[in-house]
């Protein structure tokens, strides 16, 4: 009923997808993969942690995908690997996702004439592609997608239906964007002029890097001038704010409702949590993890673990959050002791 | 102006709507509600609070709903009721909101051969309608809605401008969906590898009940596997997000900018505050409310009301609030208490 | 590459536009503005602090903007001015933007018999115009706006490709609204009625003056009854929420993923920082400004400088902030306060 179409495997097949060692029938056939609850004859399943393996007890899955290291020696024939979790998606893609098939260009697309379309594109009803905008081979452009002049998308792009990309910005090959995502709004820079604001034009761009993917709704501003820059791997979810010039590093993970403010330079491999976000002009190293509703509030050496507004060692926010819970106890301790003190002082000039 | 056109209705009818009692003459016809001060002759309008009710001293309404305990009896006829709150929206509802006609199917519309539409569908220019999807009776796309492949949509629904719903998702009867929301995007998974980070096929799908209301530029993400699923009645406000997996109960109130993620478990009848929030893989209980910018960081019991990031109850919380804002104060007193400590043991020493 | 047109000015031609003082010869041609660090002959540059003035040794820019006071006497002819940034954006504004040039009505746009476009009015590919809507001269209407009934927009205005103003909205001069902007989408209101919620009918509309500008993927609902309302020169930012019946003054700056609660009226020339937020049914003075994450949760006198949540005065937040790094400590402190307390108290009972 879904974008899917189910394909059939044997566990030969399939734990070649991900470096796998089978143990048992490895001419066993599965065409789904299924969570272990709800897998039976003809599913293979997947187990990440020792504490669900006894899930894998009276099921009649056909296979499971398990590490090595759980000791698993039950009757379902397995394959074993380091990294189960990378193996289910590796295999959920082989068995249930079909790749899109080119459609061609719709008649209801408006196309200008200067743009050049690659081999097995697909433009939908509803697009509307600029001038001198490149579009690369198997890019599949859904229902409604509008791309401004001078716009270049490079090859296996999936830019869903709504997405705007504006003048001169560029993208990547395997990019995905999600429905009604915006690339290349102004950023916001404005001079102010005693009583009014007067717009500082944006004419920068925003180049986004092969294999990045990005959230429904979300927002890339382009740079005021040279580029906003998105590197390689990173992957964005929804409603995430990126302003202009900002440049995040290669395969870094921005969860929904995130906000990166303008020219702040953030590493690579840093995870910002849901909610969270970075001021602008400051440097973010790599490997940084910010928890849900942080902020980088400065710069950021990396592989720290952050939290708070203003930022905190995670660690050390943990804790703050514990005293700030007892406070209004502290604070009755400290009234409590202060009195102590009085009473005392008094008992010692009696005395 | 807008969408909106004036009917007329005697006492006896409107009092009919919300089971009122009239008391004065229930034939005055009225034929729009007003807000009290700007309320004239011909205009209904409501009291929702004692401290309004002075308003309607020389006021020239025509009538007015009140609550019978506010003790009202001058000389403008009313409608008494228990909630008058209820009975304004249900009167505005009968003498303002015209129906929107059926306009058919536009020319301007992209409809694949497979879909069906019931009658009495309204599909606007620019609209484009994927394989196989089914759209129930009555309802009423506004231009540029994007449907994928096997969406289904229910009966009497509204879905705005630049709404999109990706393949196989299905919207129940009486939804609306505000302009530019977006429903099914991939959920946001991806299984890391060291080095990058692999995509998790998002093979389910999104379900939105009856009568669930979804705020502009909102995201619902589909499943991994399975549904994300948004039960009866409940209403989302604007730039909300929720992510993939998550279920959220009956008639739960969510506001503007909150963010709900992966595989959290939300009950019915909650309220999220503005730019409030909930981790994932959690459960939320039944009338749980959530303070502006709040988050159930745990599993949370029923009828709480919460508040803070971790959260905490909220009572706890405003005591805690006031603690913080006089740390500077706390900090110097046990400076000053420390200092009279080691004066008194300094005096014990010598005498 | 971009939408822009390298034209060339005198220095005395520049001057003019912000009425500088040229030192050095005013018939010097430049033709680009740049970067201090990237600007070469042709080019203007600007410094904006004397902390970056030595970055002018040894450039080959042609002329640079600097403030007189900056003390600036090299050889690169200058051209003085109080305000060096205001400065730099009009001169990019002249050098670098060239103006959107009509190109009538597509013929893939749907546009009602009734509507009234003035002359010079660009409606792109996918625009749907609804009924008696009135677009005034020179607005240009990039692909896929979609405009309900009876919305009226003034004169120059640029609506970026996505927008929706839903019906009887109105917009004023000189308006940017930025892709997928939504306006007057409906309030979120709701009576309970017990079990359930009841739609209370948002009949209002949203009024947009002159010279506002909106980011990308921001919504601005509409008044439950009246008028939603942002005043001349207000600039919001991408994935901002305003909610029904807020009043906003002139010349405020909202950034990125800011909130503003139902009926809250914004003064004018306050600042709202990023994710930041106001409460509903208060009032903020004028030239309030909220740090970013902060949040108006109480009526607001003017002139304040407020941050958190619940909002402090930001001098005595950044100390609170202090504080809780310090909690740990503190609690550690009491304790070892209360233990030496005990001490004394046992030694004055012997004594």
């Amino acid at each position: 009923m879904n974008n899917t179409s189910a394909k059939s495997a044997t566990l030969a097949e399939l734990a070649a997808l991900f470096g796998g060692r089978v143990v048992g029938d490895n001419s066993v056939v599965v065409t789904r993969l299924m969570p272990t609850n709800h897998a039976g004859p003809g599913d293979i399943t997947f187990v990440v942690s020792t504490k669900y393996l006894s899930m894998l007890d009276g099921s009649s899955a056909s296979a499971v995908i398990v590490h090595p290291d759980f000791g698993y020696d039950g009757k379902i024939p397995r394959i074993e690997t380091e990294n189960p979790y990378l193996a289910f998606a590796k295999v959920q893609s082989y068995l249930a996702v079909r790749k899109l098939e080119c459609k061609g260009v719709s008649d209801a697309a408006s196309i200008a004439g200067s743009a050049q379309l690659a081999e097995g594109v697909t433009v939908s009803a509803g697009c509307v592609i600029g001038e001198n905008v490149k579009v690369g081979k198997g890019c599949y452009l859904h229902p409604g997608v509008v791309l401004y002049d001078n716009v270049e998308v490079g090859e296996e792009c999936q830019l869903h239906a709504g997405v705007v990309v504006r003048e001169a910005c560029n993208i990547g090959d395997r990019v995905i964007l999600h429905p009604n995502v915006v690339i290349g709004a102004d950023g916001f820079g404005f001079a102010p002029d005693g009583e009014k604001y007067f717009k500082i034009p944006q004419i920068g761009i925003v180049v986004i890097e092969d294999d990045v993917e990005i959230g429904a709704c979300s927002c890339v501003d382009r740079a005021a001038m040279g580029q906003t820059l998105i590197k390689k791997g990173t992957k964005i979810d929804n409603l995430v704010q990126i302003a202009h010039n900002v440049q995040i590093g290669e395969n870094t993970i921005m969860v929904a409702q995130t906000g990166i403010a303008g020219s702040a330079v953030i590493g690579k491999h840093c995870t910002f949590g849901g909610q969270s976000g970075s001021v602008g002009h400051i440097k973010v190293g790599d490997n940084v993890t910010v928890v849900a509703r942080g902020t980088t509030t400065a710069d950021t050496e990396a592989n720290q673990y952050v939290a708070g507004f203003p930022m905190m060692p995670h660690k050390e926010w943990l804790k703050a959050n514990v005293g700030f819970a007892k406070l209004p106890e502290m604070r009755k301790e400290i009234s409590r002791l202060s009195k102590k003190i009085a009473e005392l002082e008094g008992r010692l000039e009696e005395s």
